[in-house]
């Protein structure tokens, strides 16, 4: 029998740094582009980008019945989402053979050198794209900790969570042209705003550019218009998960967001990570969520561990400053979790897609270390954020770059997810 | 010098009944499919679709250097998508030389039989398809009118507009997954409600399934990441216009709500029309739009004539019953036209996509029979709105098939935009 690629015990050929996110574990999918080999599905190893294409071409998958005739030009396209059409046997199958190339005693690739040279790239020598073309984009609102902050501030401490929040996963529809890979660079927005204590609008630069760190999953099995999906098998539909970052203008979006919800506040840009990290690769990252009080609905209710401990982490690096961590905190937090979330998505029979990004909202923890947002940390600009450089802030400034990084660890194993970055310019 | 496909002097040598949506000086592109063709973009003409695949192929489009190398291929898609890629210089030329091969003094394509049999099929032959592939969708909510209604039964009728509400024009992101073509059955969604005095939300079927009178546009130019759009060149961007119904679920749709805006009240959703009538053959039917007071900021201002004259009824037919028609009302009434809602929507950097489509909000005038969904119509219930039948409605019944038509008149020619038809079911 196959060893599991979740094993602890295996290890690689390839020379992998202990601080690597990419152990033989992982092996998250992404898109690659070089100048010689255009654009490719890959899967992040160490410090090396496999070429899926590449290895198909020298046959490493030719046993892969799951694959039919896609390949090898399944791998040779300019997002996932054809491979995720293809279904989880086809994603496990892959998964399972790269695991079994890349293990320390296969020797069908290493002992291969010109397969090697075709297979391996270095990471510092491919570009990453955009890992799916989103099909469409949902923003959920589900951590209760960041709900109860943005109500506490906008509305009433007393009665920070609205009525509706503990009895369905909120969530609002969000623009997918506008989702760019990490790295991209992010220019502020102009947009109308009026402050409280302003007589009219105007319309002008941002002055309150955020973040939102947040996790998204991508949708691999979609459904018909018309059919639901059972809470048991919710999970049934998610690919993986990738670092994102909802960049949030407050002042436009404050002015514009009633009744109808934030637009321009955020469909200027949204940052994602380029490897998506799969379920199967976080199953031994299971947790229970918080306990829900009220119970759901039926249609909600799940017992088990469907939340997953992963540590997240924000860092803000000034145009000529050195990083600081300004946030750590964990996407076990969240009081709803992704099979809610798309089971209550799909319940009136909305059509899942396959490509469909679904991200968290804002993902914070319950001290104020660990606060998902600048808006949060610095409580509305009310208690500045210190920089190692000796500045501060409570919003972003032209030239600062966010960097958003995650992973989940046991027993010495870590699966990370990479980063998504994003320079702020104008 | 060419005629203007607009002239109201053509005339077709197909017979065309003076009540057709579908003259001569119309000539809107859709996507049809038979069992023979497969799948092709068309024109209509009177009772016929003119197959562009067919015709690109008898060589009537030889000459039509603006589509390069696409034809024929461009029209045997299954979206309007590729087509609209080409540009305006694209769509004009081809518009163009359909017009000139329809008019009656025109024999290239009348007096040859064959090539006859080829591109005109009856449209009772054919199978309509959704025209585009939505890149992205967007709703507006742009009738002062409607806006004005609905702040006044759910909130203030003192203070029913919302401070923002004639400053900009609201808009929040729809799911594009879900938008059928007319002829498509809607199934009654289930999902979670709660009336304010319930105890506690409830998940069943809506009990308060209600239509939306809309008109969408379909961008045809898009824009890339962080350029914007002047005012004086919005509507360079927009191919054509075509009606849409945004179904709404009213008891899940004011649960889920505050804070983020629609979500599964809508999603479950939205029917487009076949049709779509090109910006071009709208213009004899431009005029001025409400006075808007006060004036909107410079990037939103716009002098002239950016709105359209063009009649729309909605008509009710029950499962067993005659159709009553509903609703009269005209898109003439938006407050804020679809270049300020193309501009604003841009204005943060935003990309528009070739093959977005942006909704206008429920359409509604100034008297008691114009208003666009059933929700005012019947005044929340309070004033059901009789039909044909003896029968009443304050909501949608299953079986009840929602008709949306309009048309735009002027010197005894009609533009006409077909309808858009969907039957509830469950």
């Amino acid at each position: 029998m196959a060893t599991s690629p979740n094993s602890p015990t295996l290890r690689s050929w390839i020379d992998i740094s202990p601080s690597s996110d990419f152990p033989i574990q992982n092996l998250p999918f992404g898109v690659f582009k070089t100048e010689e080999r255009g654009t490719r599905l890959g899967v992040a190893i160490g410090g090396y980008v496999l070429d899926l294409y590449a290895a198909s071409q020298y046959g490493f998958f030719e046993d892969l019945t799951e694959l039919g005739a896609a390949q090898p030009k399944v791998f040779r396209r300019s997002s996932l989402n054809a491979f995720l059409r293809l279904g989880r046997p086809a994603w496990r199958a892959v998964r399972q053979r790269v695991s079994e190339l890349l293990r320390h005693d296969a020797s069908e690739l290493r002992d291969h050198e010109e397969a090697v040279r075709a297979c391996l790239i270095r990471q510092t020598e491919v570009q990453m794209l955009r890992p799916v073309k989103p099909a469409n984009y949902t923003d959920f609102y589900s951590s209760i900790e960041h709900a109860t902050n943005v109500g506490s501030m906008f509305r009433d401490p007393a009665n920070a969570l609205l009525p509706n929040w503990r009895h369905l996963p909120i969530g609002y529809h969000g623009r997918t042209s506008s989702i760019v890979v990490s790295g991209t660079n992010i220019k502020r927005p102009n947009g109308q705003r009026k402050a409280p204590d302003e007589a009219a609008p105007t319309f002008g630069l941002s002055h309150q550019l955020d973040f939102e760190l947040e996790m998204a999953f991508v949708v691999g099995t979609g459904t018909t218009l018309g059919s639901t999906v059972p809470i048991g098998q919710a999970e049934e539909h998610i690919f993986g998960l990738c670092l994102f970052n909802d960049w949030s203008a407050r002042d436009l979006q404050s002015w514009e967001y009633v009744p109808l919800g934030p637009f321009l506040g955020k469909n200027f840009g949204s940052s994602v990570a380029p490897w998506v990290v799969t379920l199967d690769a976080l199953e031994p990252f299971r947790i229970a969520g918080p306990v829900q009080e009220p119970t759901p609905l039926p249609y909600l209710a799940h017992g088990g561990a469907h939340n997953f401990d992963i540590h997240l982490e924000v860092a803000l690096t000034p145009a000529q400053g050195p990083e600081t961590t300004i946030s750590r905190t964990n996407f076990g937090f969240m009081y709803w979790s992704m099979a809610q979330q798309l089971t209550h998505h799909a319940s009136n029979g909305c059509n899942l897609e396959v490509g469909d990004l679904y991200a968290s909202g804002t993902i914070s923890g319950p001290t104020p270390d660990s606060l998902g947002s600048m808006l949060e940390l610095a409580w509305r600009g009310t208690r500045p954020v210190p920089l190692a450089d000796g500045s501060e802030r409570t919003f972003l400034l032209d030239g600062d770059t966010v960097i958003m990084r995650g992973y989940a660890e046991k027993e010495g194993i870590r699966i990370g997810f990479g980063e998504v970055r994003g320079t702020v310019v104008e």
